[in-house]
Formats: C-alpha cells, structure tokens, sequence
C-alpha cells in the first residue's frame, strides 16, 4: 500500500446555529487527531477545502488560522471548487503525499451555510456558475431542473423515478448518526413538496447545511500496519464549461465521466467490482446522471433501477449507494461533502459503519460534483 | 533537471477598468502559451492563483470557467492564500510535477481589484486577517505599521530608512514595461506622502491593482532541451498564527524564517550564493523583514544597507531586490503576485531580463507572504 486513509472525524451536520465555521473545523481537527491516535508532530500538512467561506463571512486565508488553532508551523492549503472544494482538497493531498513531499497529511472539509440569508446563500452558491447564467436568474435548482427534464423526457420517466432517489436515501441516514435529518419520507411526500424549479421539489433538493469532516491520509508504514485503513486506488478529477449551454449533452455530466473512466483505468477495477458508493446527490436527478456517467448503469437505465430501489441497504443489491445519507438526507455542507463521502467509504471498507454496515464492502467509489458538473472528482477505494 | 520553468507571460499591471478577471486570465493563458511554444494538448494541468474573486465579484469555482476558455477537460485547481495565493499555485504545480502526475503544467495567478470601493477592497482584504483584527478595526497599513514602529524603536532607524525601499524599487520598474508606475520618486517624496498609518505613508504602500501573471513548468525533456529554462530548486511554505498578538515576535515573519531555511537546504545554497531576489515589499518594512528573515542580512542590520542602497540595480551590490519594481512599483494584484515574482527571476536567469538584467543572474529566490505573515512561501531557482 502506498496511501492509504488511517482515521476519519465528522461533526454532527445540520442547522448549527450556536457555531461558526471554525467552531467546528476545530471539532474535527481534534475529533480525527484522537480518533487516529495520531500525534500533531506527525503531520506534515494540512489540506482545506471550503467554498464560501469568503463571500457569506469576509473569512479567508484559512491556511493561518489552522495554524493559530493547532499552533503550528506546517503547510496548510485552501482549495476550492465549488461544492467539490473537498474532494479537491483530498485530491491534492493524496497527490501530495504521492509526490514524497509528506508522509501524513490531515485533510479538512468544512462550511458553515446558516448565519446567512437565504438570498445571500442563493447569491453566494451562484458564483460557481458562469455570468451569463447569473445574470439571466438561474439558480442551481433551475440550472439541475433542466438537466432533469431532458433526462425525463429523453428516457420517458416521470417524477416518481426521481423521489426514489430522496425516498432511499432519507431511509440510509436513520443509521448515520451524523446526518441532518433522521426522518422517513415517501415517494408520495416527495412528489407533494414545494416545487423548487420543476420538475425538482423541496423534497429533491439537499438543504442548506453546516458541518465539517477530517480525514488523515498517510504512507508512513507506522500508521498503515496499525491502523484500521483503506487504500486510496486513484483519484481523478476532471473540468468542464461552466456554463451548461456550451455543453455538448446536457443529460450527464462529462467531467464525471472522464474522471470515472481514469480512476477506474488507474485502479484497474471495473464498475461491477464496487459495492459501496457515495455519489453527489445534490438533487435527485444529479444521483441518476451519476449512476449512468460512473458506469454502474447504462444511458437511460437509472431511471428504471432507481424506480426499483436497487441501490438501497437492505434489499440485496450487490451496490448500495448513499449509505450515508447522500447529500439529501446527511447534509450538504459544501467544502465537507467530498470528504464526508470519502469517510463514509473508509468506514464501511474498514467495517466500522454500524447498523448501516454493508457486508461485504471491499471496494468503494466516491463522486464529488462542483456547480453543475464543471468539476468533478472520482476517487476509489479497496481494502 | 527534474523541473523546470520554460516559459513566463505577465499582462500589463495597473487599474485597468476596462478589464476583467478573466479577460486578464485569458490573455495571460494564451501569451504564455505563445512565448512557451507549447501546444494546449501538452498541457495535463492547470493551478490558479486568487484571493479576492468570491468576496469582490461573487466569482468562484474558477478551475470551470478557465476550462471553457480553454475549451478543456483536464483539471484545474483554485488555491486560496491571500497574497500568496500565487506562490501557493506555484508550489502545488511543482509538486504536481514531482509526483509524476503531470509533466507540464500551467500556473496562473490573477487578481482584479479596481471595480470596487475602497471600503470593500480594504474589507475583502482584511478577510486574510484574524476575527479580532477585523472587528478592532485594524487594516493591513496598521498592521504593518504596528511591526514598522516595533523594528524601528528596537533597531534605532527612522523612517528614512523604510523610505530607501520605495525609492529603489520605483527606480527598477522604470525598466519594467508591465509595471504599473513609471515615475522616480524621492525619500523626500515618500516622507511627505500622507500617512495611511503611522510611520506608513502612502508611498510605503503597495497600490490596488488588477493583472495576471502565468507561467509553465514542466518536466519534459522535449520541452527542457528546446526551451530558456530555469530549474525549481525548491519551493517550501510555513505558516504561522493568524493573529499578530499571538506571535513570538513582531519584528520579523518567522513563517518566511522557516520557509527560507527548509528552501535553502533542500537547494544546498546560502544566502550569499544568490544574486536577485523578488521580496513582499507590500509595504516599506516588510522588504526590510524579509532581507532579515530570508538571511540575506543579519538582524537589525536592514535599516541601514536598505538606506545605503545596497541592492539597487547598477549601485555595485552582489544581491539586486525587486528588478521587477516590486509590490510597491510594479503592482500587486494579490493573486498574480506570486506567479509575478517567479516569473521575474525567470526573465533574470535566463537573460531576458533586458535593461534591467542583472549580468551575473544565476540563482535567485522569491519571496510570497499571505496576510500579516500568517503564510509564506519561499521559492529558490537557477540556472
């Protein structure tokens, strides 16, 4: 093993209104330190992925206030990517520790969504799309609703094929402790909901979230012998327009499937070999593109499948996707997405993840989208 | 060789209303590319440099927007430090490189600043600084000028000596065409300009400014036999708590300290090995630090060699600062800054540094600070 992940802290995600981003960045600093029995001397740098922390809170150059809160001297880097600013951030330090640059690297994901308005969020998310898309009022509900129309009336499926999304994954975040809502919803609940920008409800949409998530990483054979870890395989990212019209299909999304096809080639793994995946359900129609663009399902089929709950724990699939949660049910708190995904799969390779344990997980895949798929990031795990 | 830089493009800065960020990223891409020779497909990656586009313009997940410039898919990674955001991309490009990740790769660093108020600049800016330093309404002027007075009182010099720095770095960017000022100025100019925080008149102060600066690296022989080339010695970063009231010391930036000792032994030369050096002079006293802390100068002894003019291009010294003109002359446009700095001693090296060229250039380091010293980078080149 050349990399593996040794240890994963994530704080409560939710509606935290008595803490500010740092508040709990700190949480999880210390939460992984102690969960890894890792010594702070050990590590040799520290890797940020957060979004909007300058727009909603004037609140940057994050790298020295890491330091003031772990009183240190070492790197620490701030990425961003939009709502993929994590997987961004454990991209660049798998890359870093691959490089020989370090041995153990802590990698942080954070975002504090809910001291704002609901304008200012609206406002502040937007700057992940292009000009012409803000200018003209889009939003990313409506930016994912015209992905999801064109999906629905390319394929000939309905609403119904996008509330199972929302309806499995509110069922896996009973068992995550961690996740925003703890509440069973029904197809027919999601189909009720407040539209957001047809065809996509309340109910089809992840909320406004805080919370932050650490991982450390590492190719010190001191951790890798003792530790429970997982293997980092390959992680592959890839970019596209940021604006949907210079899309050449706008059911999919490129830059996952580019990605997908690398870190599937890097790992010479092929989609039937994963059994857990975390994927960037950020609408429900996001989570079916997600399915056909990674290669789990053919152009056209997710709706189908999706529709027949293949992918929920418990009803014998051989993939169970969104076990934690996903970002509808366990929060999305941007900068803490791509790393809470990837934790997700370490707990479930490593058989920590509880009641929501899937048996057999020895190999796992996380997708991490920003804006409308202008990035995306694929990463791949095995034990 | 393992890395090297083969080719620099820097726009014109300066307040350059008629432009924006990305017009001045675009232009910036496709001159290195020209200068460099290098065709788009030969390039696996792309690190860019920028501090303020969220806050200011609510323009964020750049790594999309330079994709559709570029008509691309290959990654690009935004990286946030505050005024070293550009050495910052710096740094993780070349580590790109080391990990055998990619073997060439694009970094740019950019910052537009002019379409804003005053206020908003001075508020976006102070985002680098710590809550309380926020709210106890201190500015970047004041926070150096806070370490200004410390030096001052404890060395024994007068502000005749911070004046020096402005004087010859106005000087130098007269032969710099991409400057943003072409105008001598005087010591006694600088002690009558009006005082933005005492002993920091406005001409101790780094201006508001827009520009982006690129540069490719690369670790392909094709590129490194055909190319002007200079080989990245080292490039290592530290950090330091964000606040000033928590450091050990205010005379002084002991994250630049760490940084130029970690850079000079990964490089195997000294202090006295190299004969230019791009320094942060964002304002007097901090190219007065930085001669000190890099170890160009003992401590205490700066007051006097800056006002001796000891390193003023054509007064006879060993060691010549800020050809380019510096933060001070040449511009700062927070993001480009950086790349900038690299890119000068790039020119320098490799003899194309026209009427500013220092005859003997053979190794020289840059020197990036984030905030008040919360981040620096150190970055040591030769030929």
């Amino acid at each position: 093993m050349r990399a593996g992940i040794v240890g994963y802290y994530s704080t409560q995600f939710g509606e935290l209104w008595e803490r500010s981003l740092f508040d709990l960045v700190e949480e999880s600093i210390w939460g992984v330190i102690k969960k890894s029995k890792i010594d702070l001397k050990q590590i040799d740098a520290i890797f940020f992925g957060n979004m909007l922390g300058g727009i909603i809170e004037n609140n940057l150059h994050a790298g020295a206030k890491i330091a003031e809160i772990m009183n240190t001297h070492i790197p620490v880097f701030h990425t961003e990517a939009a709502c993929a600013s994590g997987g961004m951030a454990f991209h660049l330090a798998h890359n870093y520790i691959m490089s020989g640059k370090g041995k153990t690297v802590l990698v942080i994901g954070a975002e504090k969504m809910n001291d704002s308005s609901p304008e200012q969020i609206t406002e502040g998310l937007m700057s992940a799309a292009s000009g012409e898309e803000q200018e003209c009022g889009l939003t990313f509900p409506g930016l994912y609703a015209l992905m999801a129309r064109e999906y629905l009336s390319t394929y000939h499926y309905t609403k119904k094929h996008l509330a199972a999304i929302s309806v499995k994954n509110h069922a896996h975040a009973l068992n995550n402790p961690t996740a925003q809502f703890h509440k069973t919803i029904t197809e027919e609940m999601v189909l009720q909901s407040p539209l957001v920008a047809d065809p996509l409800g309340v109910l089809d949409s992840s909320p406004i979230s805080d919370g932050a998530s650490s991982l450390i990483i590492s190719s010190d054979p001191s951790f890798l012998n003792k530790s429970k870890k997982a293997e980092i395989f390959s992680s592959e990212i890839a970019t596209d327009s940021i604006s949907l019209m210079k899309r050449k299909s706008i059911i999919g999304i490129e830059a996952t499937q580019i990605a997908a096809k690398k870190a599937f080639e890097k790992s010479k793994l092929k989609p039937r070999d994963i059994q857990v995946a975390e994927v960037h359900d950020c609408f429900s129609i996001a989570e079916l593109m997600a399915m056909e663009d990674i290669g789990f399902w053919k152009k056209g089929e997710a709706g189908k499948r999706a529709g027949d709950y293949e992918t929920l724990y418990g009803n014998g699939g051989s993939l169970i996707v969104n076990t934690s949660g996903g970002l509808k049910a366990a929060g999305h708190p941007v900068g803490a997405t791509g790393i809470k995904q990837i934790g997700e799969l370490y707990l479930q390779l490593t058989h920590q993840a509880k009641k929501r344990q899937v048996k057999n997980a020895r190999y796992g895949l996380a997708q991490n989208v920003g804006g409308s798929g202008g990035t995306a990031i694929v990463t791949i795990l095995g034990v």
